[in-house]
């Protein structure tokens, strides 16, 4: 574990590298002030480590790996930036969002322009160069989706559990799924195995929307560097809140009204200690368990001698505290 | 004439009829619904007319010229989307905005989503595909610098003609360039001729800007489908203000105050006679008469007798009065 610890830091180093070394002018500094804030090496840098990671264990051409890294990490964060206007988020990685910081339309544009930094980085892949930039624009079209149906779901009291399963497949599986699939295809592999590798990271990208679900919850607010309960005050109906409204309806009402009239840390912890008590805590922690497995489970498509890394990488995601 | 006018109209049609041919499913409707909203038959579908013409006088492929055509119109859209949010204008084309319809979250959504499906056009194009999608976004990146100029240069009282002019090369010049080359890119002809046509869709896009900074003061606000001085009283510095702040600066403070303060119809009579008779409306028709003639040399590439419909889609243009 030492090893990989040490294997994944290079690959954040590495990723950090090529964003801080993007060419990004000075002028017009409304455009590009915000953008390089935006690509400080503050993010966790998940999805260009699962390219790596899933590139080596296919013996993928290191270069196209790099290109499709920096292109899913660039895509990544454009989704924030919008979506952090769309959600009213004013923090993030313990930081200000860049609407926050400068205004929404800074942001809007700010993120636009990322977005096509991302393009410019998918058009450098040399092989394959059509299918990948195919497959990254679906993938994109199905993000944007995600984010469709999360934004109809808020405050709205009778979404199931399987429409939101739905919903962070699209919203936050796809992207995964996207990391694992796009080395596949650069190396020209075979259909059912680009599938498999999608299928992959779906699992581990659902696994850990549910993970982040909880952990807004009930984790250390500074860690998550962000507000925690700003979903539940946001509206959104996520895992743990859907099981909370199914299994305890009135009680959940009781608990929850006081709180989106005042969202204050009082109501918040009974809010924590009632998803302990009832199980709900329980069994959100399950149900990503079981997507986890599921995905090492899929795993199965690489040979077992080169599929540790990647099995790590789950371990790595499971264990995470924020 | 009469010709060609049936010529372009029927290029106007197909180009409805591809825009209402993209698979835009029903759900989700806080995403689709405003994109169907948008791609609406009522642009003037400049852009992916002069992608057909310019390839006709090339005798490009024509599976690939619809393709971009499609690409530029969705990227065009994509623009009017977000810049519309971020200049609060309430109307386009006689409706509603799609932040004005809906709301800017979900007009943020569905500027992102059509901008894929442009991406999703261009990786249609089998010929020179990289070179076609490199182009394609580097071009995306020279619209946001416009915009953020543009923004930059809201209510800055010093921008001069040259940075004025700059800004309008990237933000309406970049894309019409964008046009006239991409065909010739997709044919693989030499890169001084890309350069050249280029350089002719520029040179018509800024004559295009800058006749619509004197239409937007002086034009029928019902056949503009907007309010006049909209861009006055967001406090734009179009080339006519830049000129009358630059030659009559006491008297032009004197007439853009009250109508800053409590923009209505008599200031803006008065500003409209004004800029009539200190010649500031003549010499903006000189400023981009010039362009158009630039525009129509430039064109010496095509040889005489492919080119004769691009001449007269300069005359076109030249000649609209909305």
């Amino acid at each position: 574990m030492a090893d990989f610890q040490h294997h994944i830091q290079l690959i954040r180093e590495e990723v950090n590298r090529e964003l801080a070394g993007l060419p990004i002018p000075k002028n017009p500094r409304y455009l590009y002030d915000p953008i390089r804030f935006s690509l400080q090496g503050i993010g966790k840098r998940f999805r260009p480590i699962l390219v790596h990671l899933t590139g080596q264990a296919l013996s993928a051409n290191q270069d196209g790996l790099t290109n499709i890294a920096l292109a899913v990490e660039l895509l990544h964060t454009f989704t924030l930036v919008h979506d952090d206007i769309m959600d009213n988020d004013d923090t993030r990685h313990g930081l200000p969002t860049l609407h926050e910081k400068w205004d929404e339309s800074t942001a809007i544009l700010a993120g636009d322009a990322i977005f096509v930094l991302a393009q410019l980085k998918v058009t450098l892949v040399e092989n394959h160069a059509t299918e990948i930039m195919n497959y990254f624009n679906k993938v994109t079209l199905e993000i944007c989706e995600g984010q469709a149906w999360d934004k109809e779901f808020e405050n709205d009291l009778t979404i199931s559990e399987e429409s939101y399963l739905k919903m962070i497949d699209c919203k936050t599986g796809a992207l995964l799924g996207a990391c694992a699939a796009l080395p596949a295809i650069m190396e020209g592999l075979d259909d059912q195995t680009v599938q498999k590798l999608d299928q992959f990271g779906r699992l581990l990208g659902k696994g850990f929307q549910l993970q982040d679900d909880l952990l807004e919850l009930i984790s250390d607010a500074e860690k998550m560097g962000k507000s925690l309960g700003s979903d539940l005050a946001e509206g959104k109906q996520t895992y743990p809140v859907i099981l909370a409204r199914n299994q305890k309806e009135n009680e959940w009402k009781e608990l929850i009204s006081p709180f989106l009239s005042h969202p204050n840390e009082q109501s918040m912890e009974r809010i924590k200690t009632f998803l302990d008590e009832t199980g709900i805590t329980q069994q959100t922690i399950e149900k990503y368990e079981s997507f986890f497995n599921e995905a090492r489970d899929t795993l199965h498509i690489i040979p077992e001698d080169r599929r540790a890394d990647l099995d790590l990488f789950i371990q790595l995601i499971e264990k995470r505290t924020y």
